[in-house]
């Protein structure tokens, strides 16, 4: 279905042709201030055409607040958000060769399939241009979550290929117990994360072998895939609802939902599958926090910020692994819609690597997650307090 | 909350305590022969008391059908499941003693942030026993599965520890294009499946290796994690519903909806992030299939089975893995709930690994996903042929 | 669906067959006192067999709490209630002459057409049975909405057949405006509605004319209806959600779902459409309530409570019309399954007049209806306190 | 909430002021013809100053299709839809006294008691304006039924203050059984409807009356209500979802959103309630039909084309009932925001009924219940016919 959330809820429309793509954003807090100043900056990170290593289109995306606000504050009713297509150049995408057969790892095939129909310009809301929605509303949802919460969500580009910010060894399966990782998780900012252009690693020379990396693979006319790790700081305990909508399984969710992801994992992840208990249990300590009520903390967070569902209060940390994109110069055999082989390659613009560009989709489907979390659980603790 | 699916819809409630574990299945379609003998061999398979290194609760798990069915049909009307607590035995886990302190990477603590109180046995709703409720529901979801489209779902263990049925290697770094891998999804029974006892690892050599781990690991009064890997063999084409809902966003919150799941791929996964896009693109051939319509099909299945959030007609095959259990023998130092440090160890009885016995409640998981995408796409269908 | 609201969700199971009927109450608040006394009195008021005019059969209805309570406190879990089917008695109703021919008004053919197959007991989940599920899970509500926020409803039969506890006159089209109606409204007790056996209408002398045509319809193997109002006092301004969700939407929405009813009606009513604006406006005036911030009120009540879906704080109060049974003793002309003419005559026990009864069940569904408006605007009204 | 369907589902936004009203329509089946030309008629129909008795606002109300449709055909993905703010005009009702008290009867208090703000143009969402997104995403709702089914919503006014089409007697107090009732409810059209402007009754001499209470109304600067009947014909049996969702209750549901609303009633209506069920019944006999399947059908029709909340095939009617705008030129008393008693009255431009220009409303809010319903019960026998 095209919404998201339970009480914060976001609906979208919008492909790569047509007008504009929309969101609707319901049951905002009332009473926020809200223009579109807060939202611009996130989807201008998003955009493509920001480094000599991505896509070069020139698309503006600046967003309008159709409803829902009024003098710069928002009145509680429904945010339409609206932004339109400006760039749509069919041209590149839209050749009548291209109409003659599914692209490899593309959605046309699974479009038709579905639907009986698909957009001429190919895989119509399987697009990333409909991701600029989620953006959007995410960026009202992280100021709704930084104002009340102080939460923070920075997300930053953790391998590319087999370029790897903390390569797994050995002795640490899972870079949650690895030096370092948990300092960066503590202190890296989103202005950090975007010094490191155009990779967005958090590190000179790990960020100098990916683009090396990226270099490679773009001249071989071919793609790359990537991790993306994201962490959320100041997180209230008690968020996530048992036992089919764990913290974990909605982020999950709405990571997985996210155009060419394959895989996601909270605090030790898989790697931590191969710790024993005994290391990978997050023993108590008394908290030193100024929260009040948050009296107890954890010594080491392999949980990653949950536990049976729950946020504890420590950080969420989480991965979300992104395949190569479907879309490379090289020439690739495969069959068009009437089953006969054929030879194709792709003229158009393409990215060779997605995964920088990911970063606030990521961000802002964790803000998403997040804030209709902290919505339910406070339907449940505002009837306690009576 | 605790509702699972949009259309087929299941909804759970109870926990180690208390008279019994309710589910509800609403919009089971009308006219399915359905007993109990349906149900009780998932549940039998998910059931302590296996073997010697699994918790030796001898809970007989009876599944009763409260309402729904007549003469051993479905009515169409909402399905009650009832499973008795029938070995309750407090006396282990609810000690005085426990109640002090919150357990270690348990969920007492972040029950009692988010609801004020906890049940006295502990983690409430975050036992394990909750599942017994998911799986009686999916063993309906699968016979349905199975009488309209034939869909087989079978899941078993990869890797226990760092024993891997598919290790990863740097010319493989996802099992996907391992030689074997494919050849398995395509012929494993649960049959095959359940004759590797204890392990649930379908090969001799692994199996014994994994036995000798968690043997090992429980002589050390310690637990270990593992992977379990799910195939689901007869999809039909088109489910799956962008762009929040893909059809791998569901899984994954399905999946990760489990207890002590920590991370989730599908396909190629986190190893697919290191492939490049020609190498990783699964090309479109004619299909040589007897399903009318589905005339192609892919040389390859990096995919997993879906493209762009909706299955292609592949085989779907994703990993889901488990950390190791947090109750464990050995002493730990902790902090009881006034911050002072303790030390405390478990005296109950204890699974080392969890994996084997997990294996029904991801195969009921994946079964609750796909009934309700069939679901919804059907009355898309549906239309569409008038 | 057999799920009923969005934050408090109440989802039921079970018809007269089977062995049980199941509600699963979920996101209940947690720490509140409950136990199966809390619930079964409202079981009781709506047990058939309490007087002469109402069918004789004697079940006994005790519901069992199966989960999410311990000590009797609420865990915040899902609570699963069930009440088994003790009295089935199949004899009177399934006979081999009934299941020929669908009874007139009955839901008999419309349960065949929509399923393709149908209990043999009738209407399965047509059954008046189906309200002992809705009745449990409201006490819940009910008891959450008195410790919370005082809130009380009440019901009373305010007509059966053309015998009105405030007859509509030309001058007063609608009772809203009559002379005693709202002092009724607020003065109005359950324990007052009660005293007026059989029918639950609270005045002498029209319930004694009510006692008067039931006996005479009964007397002539024939049915009627009547109307039940309801008041719910004590209300707390600001629930209802525009634009969809409008309070008296969804009130409408849960008193339409009850067996037998044809018209919803809030405030002033279809009467209320003969009054002109200027009578109907409810102005304001300084309140003088010792709740602090509700600082004004309205001079009369029109609108029922609700204005723009919202409510404004005064009483909500609103009408719902129960059809005459379906189910009479006389011989009907109607057709068989095969369309052919029979003449047939039912020999069960039947109430005459089933609004009486039904007055439990119309204030366990405002009971679900306001508890779940409220959850979801303390979810909003907790965001904006920060 | 801001969204109304299970399967077929609209999300709206948009009040009086800010840029654009958006609803976007998720669901829609695929492959269906659809430009702005199929929207466009039902906003017209709804859109003021169309006679002297009207408000004069010159609205164009143009609808833009944003996404979803390529070529004239729908996509299967969401459909946005966006219609301009294009005649604000605040200066009538913006007034700086207006801002000092809430107007009667108006949603000025509750929405400020509710969100802590409202928007300066008056009721914000509660204005008529929002009704525009519910007749667009109506408009696609009547045409997918239209042509998968043939099925046909019209709606008409049978009552305006105490004039009524079909006048209450003794021995009719419901209009169902009334001499001429059921023949108009089998012909009548929209064209017909609109024939009889302004007041859209189809009897030439009930209309007549109706314009001469309504120019009374508003020479007296006051304002009435009135009652829209609904019929929806060639319905297919097995509609409604028992228990919670039955169609009746949905129905009763969607009306009761619409703004002014107090009252709904399907079938026999509170007039029912007094008729015996002898004759109240609506007893079976052959059908006549062309549909093959449906081969009985009911003799009389009291029960409005459902029973246990489930269509039966006979055409589906009910009222909707609306009271007197709360707009009017009359001086009033009533208290400002301090609770000071004030006197005001409106000098802005309103309607004295609003009844006439509700009726594309009503007819979208059928057509999106009627269609939703039929999308669930297509995933159901889609599943039945294998």
């Amino acid at each position: 279905m095209s919404t998201f959330g339970h009480v914060f809820r976001v609906t979208t429309a919008g492909e790569s042709h047509g007008r504009s793509v929309t969101a609707i954003v319901d049951n905002c807090p009332p009473g926020l201030s809200l223009t579109e100043d807060d939202i611009q900056p996130q989807l201008t990170r998003r955009r493509p055409g920001q480094s000599a290593i991505s896509t070069p289109r020139n698309e503006f995306d600046r967003v309008e607040i159709q409803s829902g606000t009024e003098n710069g504050l928002t009145l509680g009713t429904p945010i339409a958000l609206r932004v339109l297509n400006e760039d749509q150049r069919p041209h590149d995408y839209k050749t009548k060769k291209m109409d003659l057969y599914p692209r490899p790892s593309h959605a046309d095939w699974t479009y038709l399939e579905k639907y009986g129909i698909k957009a001429s310009s190919g895989g119509g809301r399987s697009s990333a241009r409909e991701t600029i929605a989620r953006v959007a509303a995410g960026a009202i949802a992280e100021k709704v979550l930084r104002e009340a919460h102080g939460i923070e969500i920075v997300a930053f580009v953790s391998s590319t290929g087999d370029e790897f910010l903390f390569p797994p060894t050995p002795e640490h399966p899972t870079a949650t117990t690895q030096p370092g990782f948990q300092k960066l998780l503590e202190t890296i900012t989103r202005k950090q994360v975007d010094a490191f252009q155009p990779c967005r690693c958090p590190d000179a020379d790990v960020s100098a072998r990916m683009v090396a990396l990226i270099e490679k693979v773009r001249d071989a006319h071919d793609s790359i895939g990537g991790v993306i790790t994201c962490v959320i700081r100041n997180m209230p305990a008690g968020l996530g609802e048992p036992c089919f909508d764990k913290l974990e399984a909605v982020l999950a969710h709405a990571m997985m939902s996210i155009p060419s992801t394959k895989a996601f994992s909270i605090g030790s992840g898989f790697g931590g599958c191969q710790v024993r208990g005994s290391r990978h249990n997050d023993s108590f300590l008394k908290g030193t926090g100024d929260r009040e009520k948050l009296h107890l903390t954890t010594k080491t967070n392999n949980s990653g910020g949950v536990q049976g569902g729950i946020s504890n209060g420590a950080h969420i940390y989480f991965d979300v692994g992104f395949k190569p994109p479907a879309t490379i110069g090289q020439e690739q055999t495969t069959a068009n819609y009437d089953g006969q082989e054929v030879v194709v390659s792709s003229g158009g613009r393409h990215d060779p690597c997605v995964v920088p560009r990911a970063i606030p989709i990521v961000e802002a489907m964790a803000a998403l997650t997040i804030l209709d979390a902290v919505l339910v659980q406070r339907s449940r603790t505002a009837m306690m307090t009576r």
